[in-house]
């Protein structure tokens, strides 16, 4: 008799089980982020999930260090050489990039277009939509001491395509260059010491009200005259070509030259995007995005569903100087973004924008009306022929009556059933059922993949 | 100035790195196996990497048990609620599978037929094909009290669908069944403690001269004369139909009823496997396989490429009485195999199997031979095109001259390159060229989508 305790069968905290529903959509998302980075031309490489923590730590500071998981043996043999105390989990997918890059820079040629899919580690408070553990599906584009800016509009059509294809409702890349706001910034009297803190600022400038930001920028020595206009120019609603026009007005006039190096940074990336088809109504440029981290240096990105702004940003990133400049000392410039596939995933779900209720893959079921003792052969021989087709099909394969295997069916949401009595088998004829409808229609064998191929086309 | 110690840019021993050419190749094999998996109607569930050791050490005894990898935070922040000691990544696919199933036995409809492929972790010293982290692809069915040996079949097929498939060369599934041996051990004289010892002196067939196993069988209590019959039988190279003839001969005179019941499990499985069309020459009854594990009862299978005996067994498994035994009350029978990913590709490559120096998935490389200061909107619309027909194009985003760009697209193998100079593009057409022959074609643009259709085909 079993007496493991049954809240011990529960997954960890922060670690979510997905059942079949919400792995087989997951699936779906993953395959069509996958197909379009590939088309852009893209190739994966696959690091370990465990690095070293010299290389993990080597520049993580602040709260992120304290959330590295090292490793340890639980239960080390006597003899064991145990050198877990040197592996840990990684906690993203750039550092373990740059390692890589850095490691292989004298075999790989830039520039160097990879894709990862796969999870990562981070032993924070678990809460609603944090995990401990989340799969990450980024690209990025490595250069060889420079990168045109060409690469960081192609970025914005990967973007696109993915969410055209994945079709949950209406979608905005909204496009940045962080030296737009430097120069801004800079022009209004922040110093150079304070840029990152009033970019932090910028920030959060969806999240509290302006009040609070023309106070924030005050602290940092803006007049609340200049913070007001920023802010007016940061959040104004106008096209992408009005934006590019009051941006351009304003370089002759702007004291510092970033700015002027960010509007030309953005007006490339904008024909870019364009020459590459993507539709007006899927981007649009947001002088209010930021991105938090030091990290970026030029373009940035965040994505969001128009109709679900609560969702956050589905797909962000951006342009840095030097990918791995902890490793090695060849300067390498890179732009990329990251897709939080896990948070997204399960918020989709609980936002019923994804249905997590579709329990197969295959859509044909192949029922066993008989039994299977004595007419095995003849059911296995069905899906044989549909298998043979490429058409994914399960045989119920345990002794019930027909009704049963037909909830069965329901339940999963089979979209067909494939029946046979007596009289169907000596006549070569098999039942095809529409689980949806619950119409049914006697079709002969050597028709059965052509029937199914066209039902479920 | 990066002063990192190189040595510590390569992955921990025992967590390979996969560049583009081996995760490339890695991912066309997945794609396989996952194919072939969903078209028998199997579906995906995603348990974490971490689990509760409490979970993983439930009934994990002798080696394993000291491979386990538990978590432990690096730097806790010092309000943090640490609670990764319990913690640890998973070692194997099954544990997972069976405290998802204990915890979710009331919302599965069974039989469950369930896929994955992911990552496990052992830490064991790494040697040569040996890792510490690699990759799992596994199914299994598991029933409610009962599992029909239909089930057992079917992985035959399956196992058989996706060496075909991969086109490795030829291999052979071999099929046995545990309780033939069982019986045969007990008829001999082997008493029943002494059954799993002599198992495993079974496993070791292939491994040791015949001597030893007679001297090994001897120690158990069995006469030289009966071992070196046993022997034989379990070598002796006959066809199916020849073995099972020979087993059911057997039957009247064995004195263990086990035997008779696995004889007639064997031939239930081969006559299945026959139904669901597998080819005769990819699958063969073995005798002499015994798997190690206490785990399986009945039906066992290993699987070899016929040519590379050495690369040991590529898709192991079987038949357990119980999945889940430790975490409920509940009967639940089951059947699966496992494919070692990881080892499988390595091994591959190394044997020169495998292609690993293909390193793009992309067919189509476009090149910017006029650069990208005033035809970049160009050579981005001849990309988008492709890229719109699914037609997987990378573009050349760096300024080198264009036979630079030929011997990037050389050494990376895309088998066409676009090319426009000036001429082309005031004509509409633009150069197409087989960067095997270095054959080339003007096409008109119009044509280009086609014209690449045809040649990647």
């Amino acid at each position: 008799m079993s007496s493991f305790p049954k809240q011990l069968l529960q997954s960890p905290s922060g670690f979510p089980d997905l059942g079949p529903g919400a792995a087989i959509a997951q699936r779906r998302i993953l395959d069509v982020i996958r197909t379009q980075y590939e088309r852009a031309g893209f190739v994966p490489i696959e690091t370990p999930l465990v690095e070293r923590p010299a290389v993990l730590l080597a520049k993580t500071e602040g709260e992120m260090s304290t959330q590295v998981y090292g490793l340890r043996l639980m239960n080390p043999a006597p003899d064991a050489q145990d050198d877990s105390k040197d592996l840990a989990l990684r906690f993203d997918q750039t550092v373990p990039l740059a390692r890589f890059v850095a490691a292989n820079q004298h075999e790989i040629d830039f520039p160097f277009r990879r894709y990862v899919i796969g999870p990562v580690f981070r032993g924070e408070r678990a809460k609603d939509g944090r995990y401990r553990q989340f799969t990450q599906a980024d690209i990025d584009v490595i250069g060889d001491g420079k990168l045109e800016l060409l690469h960081d509009a192609e970025i914005v059509s990967i973007i696109s395509a993915i969410f055209t294809e994945l079709d949950f409702g209406s979608f905005t890349v909204r496009i940045n260059n962080r030296k737009i706001l430097q120069g801004l910034l800079v022009d209004m009297g922040v110093t150079t010491e304070k840029i990152s803190e009033a970019i932090a600022v910028v920030d959060r400038i969806e999240k509290v009200s302006r009040s609070v930001i023309v106070s924030d920028l005050g602290q940092l020595g803006v007049s609340d005259a200049k913070a007001v206009d920023f802010i007016n120019m940061l959040t104004g609603k106008m096209s992408t070509d009005e934006t590019l026009a009051a941006l351009a007005a304003r370089v002759p006039t702007c004291s510092a030259d970033i700015f002027g190096e960010g509007v030309s940074e953005l007006e490339r990336v904008i024909a870019g995007v364009r020459s590459l088809g993507v539709d007006e109504n899927r981007f649009r440029i947001d002088l209010s995005i930021a991105r938090g981290l030091d990290y970026y240096t030029g373009t940035v990105y965040e994505t969001q569903f128009d109709a679900y702004p609560d969702l956050g940003s589905i797909a962000s990133g951006g342009r840095y100087e030097n990918l791995a400049g902890t490793f090695t000392n060849r300067n390498l410039p890179g732009v990329g973004i990251s897709i939080g596939v896990t948070r997204l995933l399960l918020r989709l779900i609980k936002a019923g924008l994804v249905d997590a209720t579709i329990k197969t893959i295959a859509p044909v079921l192949v029922t066993t009306a008989l039994g299977l003792e004595e007419n095995a052969s003849t059911y296995l021989d069905y899906a044989r022929r549909l298998r043979e087709s490429g058409i994914a099909t399960e045989v119920y394969m345990a002794s019930k009556p027909l009704g049963k295997q037909l909830q069965f069916a329901d339940r999963r949401r089979f979209k067909l059933a494939v029946i046979a009595f007596e009289d169907e088998i000596a006549s070569g004829n098999v039942i095809l059922r529409d689980m949806k409808t619950g119409e049914q229609e006697v079709v002969k064998l050597t028709d059965l993949v052509q029937k199914v191929q066209r039902a479920i086309a």
